[in-house]
């Protein structure tokens, strides 16, 4: 929406692809990038899910493959990463803003908060992973506090300053290129350290 | 590949259909639903992955969804499901079989036995669930033995007999459709039970 302050009817599906295609990708990139190296290296296990895509008609050529000609996005019913790490279940949401102020809350689906507050009654370690691409800047953002943002209704973003504070920064390395884990051990397996 | 004994070259994108869209169908709907019905009561959090398809071309029309109309299926690189039960991370196959004497290995792609062996690796709950058709009988097959048989090379199947032996069955119901935590519950968390 970032952008756009004046185009409220912007189709939903324009925001998805935003999402998807456009804003998220760098961020996406250096996700998955660590999470190949992760994996290699045998520290965790954590991938991507597949963009979520009702298929609706298939071709299916001579000699060739299956072409999909007509699908359509659906909107995630869960947060895009999940994995294991040291035993336990990892599941995070990532997200990139070009604002230099603040986080909008509507980048996160209602439907990815009630996931998260899942996964925290389940068991599991959640949280978000929110860049601030002005400053190059990417935050561990625990999703106990996320979701109490989330449901204070008059709040329609997190000031920049505020999540500075209550995140963990994320150094950026090579390899991996966002060393995240380390915040994972920093933030939730404190006593172990 | 059952029904083809003779068309070894069927290409790859018609076998990868038949997973998604044929044969898998009635217990990925089963699973759908009995998942439904554990979220809801909030016993666990598990969630199937989307199919992983590559989009190549998405179209714009003017006030309705954004279209993919070119897309391809992928091979998926991990299992379909996975999520968090009782504090841990459950991961999981499933695959349905028409055959009335075994179960074919080649339903399961080589890198989700490697996806197996990281979930076992870091901490997690992997298993397969095999339904043979004929017999209306859902078995969750441990990975730990999957993979073994898996990477014995001569053999190409686990007889039916051999999977009733090591699987267990799955009781069918009406809400959930699979009681398949009750058979986790019996197999992984015995000492708590």
């Amino acid at each position: 929406m970032i952008g756009y302050p004046n185009k409220k009817s912007i189709p939903v599906s324009h925001q998805v692809r935003d999402n998807y295609m456009g804003r998220g990708m760098s961020l996406e990139d250096d996700l998955n990038k660590s999470n190949e190296y992760y994996l290699e290296i045998e520290r965790a296990v954590i991938h991507k899910k597949p963009i979520p895509v009702q298929i609706v008609r298939v071709d299916y050529p001579q000699r060739s493959a299956a072409k999909i000609v007509e699908a359509y996005y659906k909107t995630p019913s869960t947060t895009d990463y999940n994995g294991i790490y040291r035993g336990k279940a990892i599941d995070f949401e990532a997200k990139e803003t070009k604002s230099k102020t603040s986080f909008p809350l509507s980048n996160i689906h209602p439907h990815q908060i009630k996931h998260l507050m899942r996964v925290l009654k389940h068991g599991g370690i959640g949280f978000v992973i929110i860049r601030f691409c002005a400053y190059d800047e990417t935050y561990l953002v625990d999703a106990q506090y996320m979701i109490q943002r989330y449901q204070q209704n008059e709040s329609k973003s997190i000031p920049y300053a505020e999540l500075k504070d209550n995140g963990f920064l994320i150094k950026r390395g090579f390899t991996p290129r966002l060393h995240y884990l380390d915040v994972v051990d920093q933030c939730y397996f404190k006593e172990e350290a």
